[in-house]
This record gives structure tokens, sequence and C-alpha cells, in this order.
């Protein structure tokens, strides 16, 4: 069993096109900043010097950890399901953010420690009842691992079925920062306290305690290099249903959207499956949390917000939603030079 | 002749109650950052737990300036004209952007030097055709820069009476930031070289030209301490003329938005009126254009946005618009803890 993707290069057939397009807009050269390579990147994404956002479409996937056991969150797990209830109540941040801007919102149950009653806008693919704790066995099992990567694609498949060509991935996990940090350190080598944050919120004796935890996890497991180990040792199923679905979205064609912490590690584990899939994502922001700007800077991510948010569920991805439809909307509507009959740069008095 | 204004302090009696409400809503305590300070922000300019931001309205005040006859800027006089136009044909970035999230736009025309047909969307407003060169004498007469000031306050009052309690201001005016660097420069006593920027796009050899003229300019007016005869020597009529937006819409207690260098350079002068004024003030972004972020620094401020913009025009605020109303639609619309049945931080596993 396996999950293969085909991932291409962004196609940069368009670029010097796109750039001049860009270029000619009344407003001085490069006057919009991050708005104008966005703008470029969409336009490549799509292959097209007129993109379009079509159903904009975020997806929240949920899932429970084992490691909460040793005492990581500031929360019990329960909360996972009890926001999974809150997001489809419409009561969440990302509920209210999501319809805000009229984002199709999903909510996929990965792996939630709980039955899930159905739901209109809930996904039921449930690996497991969450993870088993990695303090002392691998979270899950590489069959496990491989079926919610497979969910995450096949989920996104539907989504770029019924037209969706704009994708953002939520998440929501009581103790999930811990599996990121795991990750972002077996992959990146970065100091194990660097990676390792507040989460929602923890103080300094616990923080010392969550630090001690995941020290004591990767001395149990011994150096591992292999993405999909790594992720199946220390991942969550909503964490691997990510990295299906960034990877199949960009074998699609469609501009990802990143959210925080977890969902950055998410991507670095897909990228070391296949580095091209970062030509497809955007950074929505780069949150308050430990470790989430040294995990973007390795990425050679650049976020749209830095609003020291640090909720996930996707919440940076829905505030910056705007702002890409903003660089959409400025390369199709305004006016050239030429069209608005304004003189150029350095034209005499 | 004078232009008297009546700014309170921003009323604090209801802080505790909003950061309370702020605190119970579903996610962990200050997690939605930035967006938090906001909300209680907006709450306090309207004096309630439940805000409600109506009308939102910018408006872009245009005017001319003498000194551009000296070659400080990229671009020719007869551009604020040109853009005037492309604003009122809706195609400009802040046309777009605007449209996009359903601000209110306006166009004054504060001292533009051309005479622009009547529009719907103009409101003529012009004190002359364009400032005197600065660089021998003052900018404006002082009887101008207050009925410059006056005509600010007029104009928000009527936004004020259709119902509007959230505004932005922008600008358009070739050569302007060679106005705000001096009004930044004389009120802050920042260096010279630190406020004075590439504006639209000046290359090596015309920044250095600016700045000498700005330094020519400086010795030929000597030191200047009082707020309006700063603006008056210095400023142009949209400056002006924001100035007094700025202090009328703050003494309504309207949400007042910021924009970039040049907006927030009259908001310098303002805060030297009424210190109060910037209570009622949000800093949209923190532009590209040398000075700015000292700007912000120098009055405290903390930019929503960071997206290397120099366009001004108001973008900015078009663009940070969404988050202001993210901050109200999660203070009035997000669930508490209790209403949704979510444990809280440190409840036993």
């Amino acid at each position: 069993m396996s999950v293969i993707f085909n991932i291409p290069h962004l196609s940069i057939e368009l670029t010097e096109t796109l750039q001049t397009k860009i270029d000619h807009k009344t407003k001085p050269l490069g006057a919009l900043g991050q708005l104008e390579s966005l703008a470029l990147q969409i336009g490549l994404c799509q292959n097209t010097l007129s993109p379009q956002l079509s159903q904009p479409c975020l997806i929240i996937f949920a899932g429970d950890h084992g490691i909460v056991e040793s005492g990581v969150s500031a929360y019990p797990q329960v909360v996972t399901a009890q926001m999974v209830s809150n997001f489809l109540a419409g009561g969440a941040a990302i509920s209210v953010f999501a319809k805000q801007h009229n984002l199709d919102l999903w909510i996929v149950d990965a792996g939630v420690n709980a039955d899930i009653n159905p739901h209109e806008q809930l996904i039921a693919a449930k690996i497991a009842k969450g993870t088993q704790n990695f303090l002392t066995q691998p979270a899950m099992a590489m069959t496990q691992c491989l079926a919610a990567m497979q969910a995450g694609a096949d989920i996104i498949l539907q989504r770029y079925s019924a037209g969706c060509n704009c994708i953002g991935f939520g998440e929501m996990g009581i103790a999930n920062t811990s599996s990121a940090a795991m990750l972002m350190q077996c992959i990146t080598a970065i100091p194990l306290p660097q990676c390792v944050g507040r989460g929602t919120g923890l103080d300094d004796g616990q923080l010392q305690h969550k630090l001690s935890i995941l020290e004591q996890a990767i001395a149990h497991h011994g150096t591992l290099t292999d993405p999909l180990t790594i992720l199946s040792t220390f991942g969550g199923f909503e964490i691997a249903m990510m990295v299906g679905a960034y990877l199949k979205a960009a074998e699609l064609k469609m501009l990802c959207m990143v959210d925080g912490f977890i969902g950055t590690a998410a991507l670095l584990v897909a990228s070391k499956l296949y580095a091209n899939v970062l030509d497809y994502c955007v950074f929505s922001h780069v949150s308050n949390e430990q470790g989430h700007q040294a995990l973007l800077s390795y990425l050679d991510g650049k976020a749209l917000l830095k609003l020291d948010l640090r909720l996930g569920e996707g919440s940076g991805i829905a505030l910056a939603y705007p702002l890409v439809q903003s660089a959409v909307l400025f390369l199709n509507d305004m006016a050239t030079f030429d069209e608005a009959q304004v003189a150029g740069k350095n034209t005499p008095l």
C-alpha cells in the first residue's frame, strides 16, 4: 500500500506576460508589494493571465492524540470533540470568519476520540479514536498513516470535482502542537526547545514538562529520517490527512492556503515527500506559537499576516483570504496606464 | 478664524466587561492576538459590548503641490488629476478594493491643479489649484489651511449624518511624500534622511535630489514649532483636509482607519493639536515608504498589515478593513465556553 502523487513544478510559461500585466496597472512599479507576487503565483498556478477563485473552501481536520495523557496540553482531550460540535454549530472563530468570507466550511473527523453525530458539514473519515501515546510507541501504524493520507487526498478530489480551486486546511486536536513540534524537530534538526511552544497557553512549568516529555519521546524512538516514518511515529490522524490533502491539492494545481504551526508542520512533511507542493502554497500568517517563524524560514515562506494569532482551526487562512481575493481582483480589474490615460513614470512635467 | 474640536478620551467604562466577553469566547486566552485589542478598542469607541460597523466609508483627498516643480517626484503633476479620473472611473487599486469590501468611496478635490468634471462620487472642495512651492514660501496661507481643515471636518460630518461610524482617509497628490516628510521632521525632530523616501519610485540620484531640496526648504523656513504653522508651511490641501477630517471623526467617536505615510503624517499633525484623536485610530498597515515605521513608532501605533505596500489612495485601509470587520464579528458572534459546552483550560483530563 502506498500513496503516490504526481506534482509538477509550477508552470512558468506565463511569468513574463503576467509580470508585464501587473507592471502596467495604474500604480508605481511594485507598489502593491506582496499582493503582486501573490497575483503572479496565482496566475502561474492556474496558468492564465486572468485567474479566478472558484468555490473557495476551508477544511478542518480533527483528531485526538495519545500524548495528551502525558500532560502536554492545558486543555483536556474532550475539547477536541466539543470544538467539533462548536464548529458545526457555528460558534467557533473559524465558523464566524468562514461565514464572513463565504468560505465553504467542512469538518473532517480524522480520528476524534468520540462518536460524532452526522451533520451536513461533517465528513466522517475516522481512522481510529485517537493515536497512541508516542512517548512509548508509534502514534499510528504505517497502514493507518497511509490510509489517513489517502482519505485526505480523496476529500480534496471531491472538493475539486465540485468546482473548488482554492483551498485551505485547518486543524483541531488537543495536544497537536506536540506532534507538530516533533515533526519539525525530526525533519529540520532545529533543536527541540525552539520547536516547542505554549500551545493553547501553558505556563512556564507546564511548558518545561511538555519539553521534557518530548525529549523523552525523541530518546525513545532514536533518530528517524524517513518522512513517512516520522509522520507515523509522531503525527496525528488530522496531520497525516492534511499531508495527503496538500499533496492532492497541489497535484490538481489548486491554490493551497496554509494556516499556523500545525498546518505548516504537515506541509513540511508533504514537502519532504514532494518538494513541488510548495509552489502551490500561500502562507496565510505567522503565528505566535514558538517555532512557527523558524518553520516558515526553513520553508522559505513569507506569511501574509502577522497578528499574534495562535488559534489554529484555519482561522489565519480565513483572515488572509480577502488578500488573496484582492490579488486576483487587482490583476483582473485595475486599469492600465494606457486605458486610464495616466502619464507614466519620469514623464516630463 | 480657527477650527475647534472637542475630542474626549476614549471612554474606558466598559474595558473590564468587554475584556471578560472576549476572554470567555471559545478560544485560548489571547489566541486571536491583535484582533482582540482591536475588538476592545472598537467596543470602547462605541461604548458598547456589541459594536457594529455602519456604512463604512473611504474618502480620498486629492491635492497638488508646488514643490513638484523642484523635481521631487518621479511622476508629473498631471497624474494627480488623471488618477482622480481613474478613481471615479473605477480603474484604480482603491476602486477595486473598496468595491470588494463594499466601502462607500468618495473622492474630494481638495486642491487639484485642474478642473475636475462633476461626478456623483466627487466632492468639490478645492481650496486652490495646488499649493505654493515651499522651497521659497509657505505652501499655503493660514486662512487656506484652516479652510481646508474646516472642509475636511464638514465632509466627515456629512458622512456621519448619513449613518457612517467607521471611516478611512486616503490621499492622492503628486509630491506629497515630500510634504509628509517635512511634517514628520518638523514635529518629531527625526533627522530628515530618515523621513525622506523614494515615494512613487525615485532612483538613488533622484532620492538624493529630493533630500537636498527638502534640506534647503528647512534651511529657508528655519525652526518651526507650532503644528498649524508647520502644516500651512509644508502641508498640502489634501493633508490639511485630512487633519480636519481625523479631528472631526474622533470628535464624533467614529473609528478612523489610517493608511500609509501621508495619512499618518496628517494624523501626526492632528495629534499635536488634540492628542486624544489617537484613541479612535486604527493603523491599517506599515508601508514600505522610508519613514513610515518610525512615524508609527513615534505615535506608538501598531499596524494590522505589513505587505510592502507603498501606494496610498487608502489602499492599505481597504485591505485591512476585513480584519476590523472580523474583530467585530468574533466579539458579537462567537460562542462562549458555557454556551458551546466546551471545557476550559486546566480542566482535569
